[in-house]
């Protein structure tokens, strides 16, 4: 797999996202035991043209047969690989309220490689009580504990007053890659990755849906 | 307030998507007792270009003023305006879960005008039971409670095995705007609005960045 490494500097956020969503296609066809996938098949179930999409496997290595098409489980490893999720991924969980809660019980993470290795919170109630069979640890001991445990992805589902202290002190332990679910714009530094899971946005793009693009009124590009 | 219904007929995703995140950026500055702020400050906020922020708001037919910038204030408004917060959304959730649970706890939906009026399962122990003062209802009553609740967004946090025959009775009892937490790709009519919230893909976009951006080896666009 030549892939990024290969040379190619530039990879734009749209194409990380089809790629995560090539591969969860690819999953369901190989469950549905298909052998090969045309890229019509591929563009169909996501909603995009069969160009993009051979556009996009051939960008990373990949060349279906015509008239054949894509080999699914080779596909789908392939891209498996590139997305990194061939591996398992130490996570780190900071926050048990509602949101921390649900995602310590998400499957999908376990299934992916997203393995949750420690949880933090600041609650006395909280602390030493178990999640999952994982113990809560006191935020106290975080930087600590973040190294000891080889933590390289941190989950943050922590009030958003709080979110950008808490995000300080994991920048200083040395975390790369962080995933925030705090209703709020948290700064790190450039060489840290950050992605914002903002439920209600979503949430916003139907109101807004509902409002102005009924009725023929207009279309979404 | 002009916006899409005035004329213009297309309106792109990420558009939407920087109105939720300039609505946010104001919801902060208005809290922090800014009064006016400039489309440069905004920019800074939301790592987007100053020529960008203008123009988004231009179209939307705000216009800052030279030396002053943007009233804060009123600008949420309008913004909150097009994204049809000015009101309270009638939502139904499907699935009382991992996912479930924690999104009737999750107070920014509320916050927002998005407020969960009828849960729906399928577990007769949880049929009944009360999640934070709202009655659990029975899955087989779900398209006459869904009419009888003026529902206008259903969140379905469902298991994939059965997600795409409920969304079916959800579009048949004339549902508009649907959000997905279950992790597949659900088959709507091109009437109706579908958004996916797929939190590992969040965390693959992370791993991906892990494996293959860090040490200078790419960077992503």
């Amino acid at each position: 797999m030549v892939a990024v490494a290969g040379g190619r500097k530039k990879i734009s956020e749209s194409t990380i996202r089809r790629l995560s969503l090539y591969y969860r296609v690819l999953s369901v066809l190989e469950k549905e035991n298909y052998q090969t996938v045309s890229s019509r098949e591929l563009a169909k179930r996501e909603k995009l043209t069969p160009a993009q999409v051979r556009k996009d496997l051939s960008f990373f290595g990949s060349f279906g047969t015509r008239g054949l098409g894509y080999p699914v489980s080779e596909l789908k490893k392939q891209i498996g690989e590139i997305l990194g999720l061939n591996r398992v991924w130490n996570v780190a969980l900071i926050g048990v309220g509602n949101i921390g809660s649900a995602l310590v019980g998400y499957k999908e993470f376990l299934r992916q490689g997203f393995r949750i290795k420690v949880i933090f919170d600041n609650d006395q109630r909280k602390i030493g009580s178990n999640h999952k069979g994982i113990k809560v640890s006191d935020i106290q001991n975080l930087e600590q504990d973040l190294r000891e445990n080889n933590i390289e992805i941190v989950v943050i589902a922590v009030p958003a007053t709080v979110a950008q202290y808490i995000v300080d002190d994991v920048v200083k332990a040395g975390i790369k890659a962080i995933l925030n679910f705090a209703p709020l714009n948290l700064k790190v530094p450039p060489d840290v990755f950050l992605r914002n899971e903002n439920m209600s946005m979503e949430l916003e793009y139907l109101s807004f849906a509902l409002k102005n693009l009924q009725d023929g009124k207009g279309t979404i590009k």
